[in-house]
């Protein structure tokens, strides 16, 4: 395979799910769709300068670009599967405006107390503490209403719904959140940190995939355990990758400095392995993701991704 | 009408149903529901200590008793309609969890920094403040997975996703507290402190009747705008009362100082009305709430809980 010239393709794909997600999440965000603005009769609170102000936060920190794996996933899913890609960028929406609460929630000075993101201010430097604690809460808030917008029958829609919370809830991230924010001040055992990552990133990737199967209305627990399993093998690859990148890898191309989780005593997979085993295990994950999806017809763009997340160098 | 000897009634039935949502939201936050423990082949992540401490800190706020006015709301809207109660609590139970979230984060330090929250320390107190953060954030998502439990259609479900949505989101319940918070540091007009109640306690309250509409499955948009016409103006005249009683009231019965409110500059309805003038629109309201939902056969209870909370001292 030549791969510079597949990934070439797959990098305009890829940036174009990118730039259709920020449009349908500045539409979400935007008067135009508000459903309180569709209802002429009712009294509405949408004009208050401090509503205005809380979505102005809100929007800050969703409309700020992003590779937009997360959607990229969902969508090709859901077009593997057949299913309604209207829906499927509803959902994907859903799931960004949660994936961007954890942001401005991790970032605030009482958990990691991040001064810059993506090379900005971070939301409580723009609009103080408490301002980006209520806009993380309205993002997180949103999104189930969000979801519920989806062009699918309502069986499909409580599923997304149940998805969405199960993926971001006590079990999934905000448990890998905890998990994290305590591990600051103790060393981990390898199976602690594969726990830590499975819940902190690997929920929300597998959360977008099986959204991807609901927007084709797929209710195959065969289907559902094959798309799960490739989304927990590239969300494992992924973080491996990231840990062997913020060691090894090119601090212009990142955008931070190398060296920042070992110098903060954050525990990384490379207190486990050599570099080289790392890389060979983050192979080993993503060709069994790659099996596993091959099986289905159509899933060109999903051995792509896993393949993609594999060689990436920032 | 007698009423004292109707409210001893009314303060059992009350008394009941707190029974009742304390004991649903303990199940709920307990094992026995947990649905990750009801797939036992699946990898659970709910043995880490970070998960079990993220549960306790969610479970200590969430369970720490409270009139429960809106689970009652919910639950007497519901029995007026002929609907299923044990939908209706599942519902409430969502909604409480909602209303917690909103009081741990409201106690940061970033926003109110109380260190009491009846009687107990508050959640940041005890559990640090990321970890009161995240209990927050957990309670808020968890609240939709609890709500999609609810035996009813799907169709059913959905709207009751979008009113909790709606009702806790950015034009609901945040909206107020973010204007709230600003109202700080100027002096609102009435129709500021009007508009910030609507949100900030209104939104919840209407969600609350809401709720007992869908348990009943009702897609009536009269009956809806009837329930929301007497939720909204409960809602009004409990804030009104809540300013006089914190001007007024007995301290003892309240459990806190005594004009608190003014001393940090609070803008109330004191503001604008004498006492008297302030009881007599909260007996306006409470009126029009009374003859709103007379219409209705069985709307005994609800015709009690808005006189209850007009003649309330604590």
């Amino acid at each position: 395979m030549n791969a510079s010239c597949d990934f070439a393709q797959f990098e305009k794909d890829l940036a174009s799910v990118a730039e259709q997600t920020e449009h349908a999440l500045a539409y979400y965000l935007s008067r135009d769709f508000s459903p309180l603005y569709r209802r002429p009769n009712e009294s509405s609170h949408a004009e208050e300068p401090s509503v205005l102000k809380l979505v102005d936060a809100m929007a800050y920190s969703t409309l700020s670009g992003g590779k937009r794996i997360r959607p990229y996933l969902t969508l090709s899913v859901c077009r593997m599967l057949g299913g309604n890609e209207e829906a499927a960028l509803t959902l994907a929406c859903a799931l960004e405006m949660i994936h961007t609460y954890s942001l401005i929630h991790d970032d605030l000075p009482c958990v990691d107390n991040d001064d810059l993101r993506r090379g900005r201010p971070t939301n409580h430097k723009v609009f103080g503490e408490a301002g980006a604690l209520f806009a993380g809460d309205a993002l997180l808030t949103y999104a189930f209403e969000v979801a519920t917008h989806a062009r699918l029958s309502s069986d499909a829609i409580v599923s997304a719904v149940r998805a969405l919370s199960e993926g971001a809830g006590h079990y999934g991230m905000l448990g890998g959140q905890m998990t994290d924010m305590d591990a600051e001040q103790k060393e981990l055992s390898i199976e602690e940190l594969c726990a830590l990552h499975d819940m902190k990133t690997g929920a929300l990737i597998r959360t977008a995939a099986r959204l991807g199967c609901l927007s084709a209305e797929i209710d195959d627990v065969h289907i559902f355990d094959s798309i799960d399993s490739y989304a927990s093998d590239i969300g494992y690859a992924f973080q491996i990758v990231d840990d062997v990148l913020d060691r090894y890898g090119d601090s212009r191309l990142l955008g931070k400095n190398i060296g920042s989780d070992a110098q903060s005593c954050k525990n990384t997979f490379l207190t486990f392995f050599s570099r080289e085993e790392a890389m060979n295990r983050a192979k080993a994950l993503t060709e069994r993701a790659v099996m596993t999806v091959s099986a289905y017809e159509g899933s060109e763009n999903l051995v792509l991704l896993a393949q993609y997340l594999l060689q990436r160098n920032k």
